[in-house]
């Protein structure tokens, strides 16, 4: 009867344990065969504080200082597709390839500072109009010493993407500003696809390329006569 | 003999039979597994001529008047980008939505327009810029009796996508400007993907509901007091 019972016991405790460690074996299992990014944000994005995610990317930085203390300002704290977009360009830990007509968010320029200062390698290629634009974030990254490569064509360099990690594909038709992100209807999809970042990446090398500093023109009105 | 002789003549008779259908078999099994639409135009397009491809389209309006004689203009008839856009909008047979902040290019308007006249339903969604601006497209496509709602807000509406058959995604950084497809960079993702479909249709809805005619406001200053 004795041994009977710390049979039954030993089972209980079995039981209980292997019931415990279900949800966790799930959770485990369910990231193994995690689906692919597959993503689509929709702007305008309602207006949401997002100092959080900047500071704990910013603490990470400092050498794990911790998440900071929750901000108290008056914004709404929650997910947005600002904070979505945020966290898609934050997650960078190799590479950052940014292909970008227009970018003034302050927000999205921190971010890129931010994975910068980590040591993440970001390239920048924009449009020759927004170089020194008030208001203009590109400015402020080629301060921060971030690489910038800008066309010298009478035609826009009106793509609107970025590559993660050579991994997730960030693209639409949204313009990195706040008026656009605050206010327009915009779409942008966020794609772990093999295909689609190969063919992206093979763009922005090949404008990174064109764009070389060493082939602009600076008088085309003069004649190279020497 | 004699006999030995026919089956051998018949085994080589049936052996040619089945390599030259050999072909035709494998083109249809590959139909048959055939890989969702998943492609990416970049541009600017090389300027090519699109007559052939909008007259085929139109005469298979007219009644099937068979393909037209090939056109002698001076522009290389190749593919293009433009061309490959061409082709995904007039794959339509029974639905095409376009959310467009701007639409002036010739050839995609007389595209939309042959749908039209074929019997797709299409509605078009743009922005209030772009309702009368000169070159502008939409005018003519109303003309034609397509509809067309657009916004009222001092947002831009900024999409650039197109749905085919509630089937195909057509979306990216470009408008429907020749500027834009012959002297700037953009990108434009076509793909057959359910997922992406069905959130771009509730979008599009989305805003159709709230663009409806009913519920402009003509003269905002007036005050409502009768």
């Amino acid at each position: 009867m004795g041994r009977l019972r710390w049979q039954v016991v030993a089972a209980a405790v079995g039981l209980a344990l292997a019931l415990e460690a279900l949800p966790l074996a799930l959770r485990w299992l369910r990231a193994r065969r995690r689906r692919p990014q597959h993503e689509v944000l929709f702007f305008p994005s309602q207006v949401t504080c997002t100092e959080a995610l900047l500071q704990a990317a910013g603490a990470g930085n400092a050498g794990g200082a911790g998440p900071p203390a929750g901000c108290r300002c008056s914004l709404p704290h929650g997910e947005s597709s600002l904070s979505r977009l945020l966290r898609a360009l934050l997650a960078a830990r190799v590479s950052l390839e940014l292909c970008l007509f227009a970018f003034s968010s302050p927000q999205l320029g921190r971010a890129v500072q931010l994975l910068h200062q980590r040591g993440v390698r970001v390239r920048v290629i924009t449009d020759c109009d927004y170089m020194a634009l008030k208001g203009s974030q590109i400015g402020l990254l080629r301060k921060a010493g971030i690489q910038v490569r800008h066309d010298q064509d009478l035609g826009y360099m009106h793509h609107k993407f970025a590559i993660v990690d050579k991994k997730v594909l960030i693209t639409g038709s949204l313009n990195w500003t706040t008026q656009a992100i605050q206010n327009n209807r915009e779409n942008v999809l966020i794609m772990e696809d093999a295909d689609y970042v190969r063919l992206f990446l093979e763009e922005f090398e090949h404008i990174w390329e064109e764009f070389n500093p060493t082939k602009y023109t600076f008088f085309p009105q003069k004649k190279r006569s020497h």
